[in-house]
């Protein structure tokens, strides 16, 4: 049995305060937020408080708040030598005050407040101080939610959360820009949804390297000549030049000798 | 039962003959290809030929050739007045030779010759220019192979074309960009395959504009900046940049008036 305390009641705090209750093997000691509203409604379910002060003790404490809030949550934690984790892709493990043991447990995965979320579909970063001492039980606590644990260093840790605003953030801007191209001549963007399904899915199956397909790639000049033409939107001609060019960077061995066919 | 002589023996030939004959209601009635040896081992399933004169009265021919043989093919051919369509997203309907009837059925969708297609995946763009007399063959043609047919004009199937340029060909170099970054620090770019997925699901519930998270739109300049000084490569800083520009100009009505901020 694991024991947690909860700091934060925002997105991801409230998935795991769901998660947590849901299995056995962890329990959710107190759940604390500065503001005692937000989490009010679960006072029936776990002790709620506002009071820094009145944290009791637990293996497991999760500061699941605002990236900024976190290195000054840590110091105005009043005990030292327990186990502190934050939830961040981004913030160091270093921000946590070091009279703590310290640790990181970053969930990468998009998460929204009303959605119901599966964490088998949520992989763990985890990263601990004392590896030795620490990261078992923070495995534990991920296998306990049906999550798949991965052990990162820092520098690892930087390089998912950055890799991952690319492939969140990006994507949608490019799938958000195919609709707009589509509401512009009144086709129905919802036709594209399965090939965007499939281009996620193909990954299953190649890499992203081995996957690409189209003009770019051939180095169709005349296809590509045509697209630009069509493309009403000085803001999208930008876009369709700059990811050709990176497509060509990426498969051209002329522009780019370092180019691996076989990735 | 609509009988189909098929031309062309590339990707998509050699998916819609597999549909086509997994269903009672559509007969392959002839496959032709310049090229017989490519079609010789289906020579006991169907009849197959290389030479035009030889071509059998059918419902539908199907030019799946590539794009710059249609208009030549489609005026070889030694008939007139039968529907003859091809299969491109971006070929004018009137590349086909106007002694036919002349259509369109574009498979939108990316197609590979090893994998199989689940043609229920595949959404089928049709176009005829006779619409009384011909749009409803093919209409049937689709689902009986179970594919979603939707009606388009030319103006709408080559914006489809050109936004699938967008999800597919420069989503999928989103991701390989991705898997550079992740190997450049060591991390597995595996790890963000449930994200993937998720960005891509999400567009069930919301569209791209109101899915969109993340610092471009939360207009978070000092994230923004980290992540800047954290690339390396300045090409990946160049996509970077522009993208979260893109981001902000469909999000922020300072930059961008038009913005629409619920749709
Ligand atoms: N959302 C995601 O998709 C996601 C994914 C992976 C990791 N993360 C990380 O998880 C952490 C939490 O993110 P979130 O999305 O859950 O954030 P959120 O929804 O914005 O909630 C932030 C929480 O932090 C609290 N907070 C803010 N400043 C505070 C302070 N000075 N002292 C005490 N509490 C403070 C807020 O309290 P109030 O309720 O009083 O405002 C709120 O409960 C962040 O480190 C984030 O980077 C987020
Ligand atoms: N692949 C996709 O994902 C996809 C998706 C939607 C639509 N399309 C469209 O479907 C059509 C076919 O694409 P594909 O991917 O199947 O192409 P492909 O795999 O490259 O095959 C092209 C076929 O066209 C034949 N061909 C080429 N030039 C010819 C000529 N001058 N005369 C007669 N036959 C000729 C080739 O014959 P040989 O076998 O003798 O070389 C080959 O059988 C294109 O219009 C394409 O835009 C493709």
């Amino acid at each position: 049995m694991i024991n947690v305390v909860l700091l934060g009641a925002g997105n991801v705090a409230t998935h795991l305060f769901k998660a947590f209750t849901n299995t056995e093997a962890v329990t959710v000691k107190q759940w604390y937020n500065r503001n005692l509203k937000t989490i009010a409604e679960y006072k029936n379910k776990v002790a709620i408080t506002d009071n820094l002060e009145d944290l009791v003790e637990a293996d497991i404490y999760i500061l699941a708040v605002s990236d900024d809030a976190i290195a000054d949550l840590s110091e105005k934690l009043p005990f030292t030598n327990r186990l502190v984790v934050h939830t961040s892709g981004s913030v160091s493990l270093y921000a946590i005050d070091k009279k703590h043991k310290r640790g990181v447990f970053y969930p990468l995965q998009t998460f929204s407040k009303g959605a119901s979320v599966d964490f088998s579909k949520v992989p763990l970063c985890i990263e601990a101080h004392k590896v030795k001492e620490d990261f078992s039980i923070l495995k534990e606590l991920a296998e306990a939610i049906g999550s798949q644990p991965h052990k990162v260093n820092s520098d690892q840790r930087a390089a998912l959360h950055l890799a991952a605003v690319f492939v969140n953030n990006f994507t949608n801007q490019i799938y958000r820009i195919a609709h707009e191209i589509t509401e512009s001549e009144g086709a129905e963007f919802d036709i594209l949804k399965p090939l965007i399904q499939e281009t996620a899915r193909k990954l299953d199956d190649l890499s992203p390297f081995l996957a690409q397909t189209g003009p770019a790639k051939r180095n169709d000049k005349k296809t590509i000549k045509k697209h630009l033409n069509a493309l009403t939107n000085a803001h999208h001609k930008d876009v369709y030049e700059l990811l050709t060019q990176s497509i060509q960077k990426t498969h051209s061995p002329f522009v780019n000798p370092k180019a691996k066919p076989n990735k």
